[in-house]
């Protein structure tokens, strides 16, 4: 790209640091935003500055906050006694587009992985477990992704929480909605088919 | 994704403005960065706000400049005899990758089209043409896109530089390096047959 000047291609080398994006996208993305300097290019660097500024991790539940603790743990019409465990913020974000659970979350920040030497201690199973034991949570529901390691996982919460007064569920398997079955893979077929349930 | 708090909802909904990102690589590029604060967010905030605060057109070219004048029309080495024609600095971008260029560019700012109500007096060609006035300029290079609306304008182009001494030339048609004859299409082929060559 050469001529654009250090400070471009400084930002088109920050920028391919994004998943998903690569030098080339990088680039264009970089001349868009100059295009619209005022429209987004300026905009963005100033959000970039406050997130950087105030980001941090809640101290409750491993969320994304702005303060000490997120704005799921401090909204107040959220029940206290439904936790849902998730691997990461992602999928804590993805079970609030649902927009169906109105309890907590506990976010592990990972799974259980033998092959990358990821054991219980690295990830927030112990606070997890002390949250539990702190009382006040009836059921832990794990929406943990169906991956062996996910599944290890859920296994091992399981067994933690098992001397506890707590009911442990899990996300149910089955046909997504507007799925297709001849486009399901077939672990999917038979698990719905083993949770059938009268029409 | 709502929970995340209102800044990181602004920084996702300016990021997904991008090209190439949507509202879902939009989140996952945030979620990186929220992780690599130090190393990816907090320098990209500063190149954006750097480059927002420097960046301006080229007097001269219409190169992306963080002076009056890009760093290709300031640099000595740089041959003011050639002149190669583009139609955006995506493509001046694209021409100096290349690297065997070692003249000075003029960037039109697009191409001319009717169905988008483009005409000369909106891209810089009556800027092109007293650059040429002005003499010094040896030969114009015209490295405009093979398609409709590319070729149209590198016609009018011509038209217009026909009354002074210079030469016009375009980029040669032919099979791309690294090519197979078998996915080229078929304009390409014929191009490339009637340009052939001694071998």
């Amino acid at each position: 790209m050469g001529e654009g000047g250090k400070e471009i291609e400084r930002l088109v080398e920050l920028m391919a640091r994004l998943p998903g994006l690569g030098p080339r996208s990088a680039r264009r993305a970089v001349l868009a935003m100059i295009k619209k300097r005022e429209l987004v290019m300026e905009p963005l660097a100033r959000a970039l500055a406050d997130v950087a500024a105030t980001v941090r991790e809640c101290e409750v539940c491993g969320n994304i906050a702005t303060g000490a603790r997120c704005a799921i743990c401090t909204d107040p019409r959220r029940s206290e006694a439904e936790l849902c465990v998730v691997e990461d913020v992602a999928d804590l974000w993805a079970m609030e587009r649902g927009a169906s659970f109105r309890g907590r979350y506990h976010v592990l920040g990972g799974v259980l992985s033998a092959l990358d030497g990821v054991g219980p201690d690295e990830l927030r199973i112990p606070a997890l477990v002390n949250r539990v034991e702190a009382g006040g949570v009836t059921e832990v529901i794990l929406a943990l992704n169906a991956t062996v390691d996910g599944q290890t996982t859920a296994h091992y919460i399981a067994d933690q929480l098992e001397r506890l007064p707590v009911e442990v569920t899990s996300l149910a398997q089955g046909v997504p909605v507007g799925g297709e079955l001849d486009y399901l893979d077939d672990g999917t077929i038979s698990a719905a088919l083993r949770a059938r349930k009268r029409f």
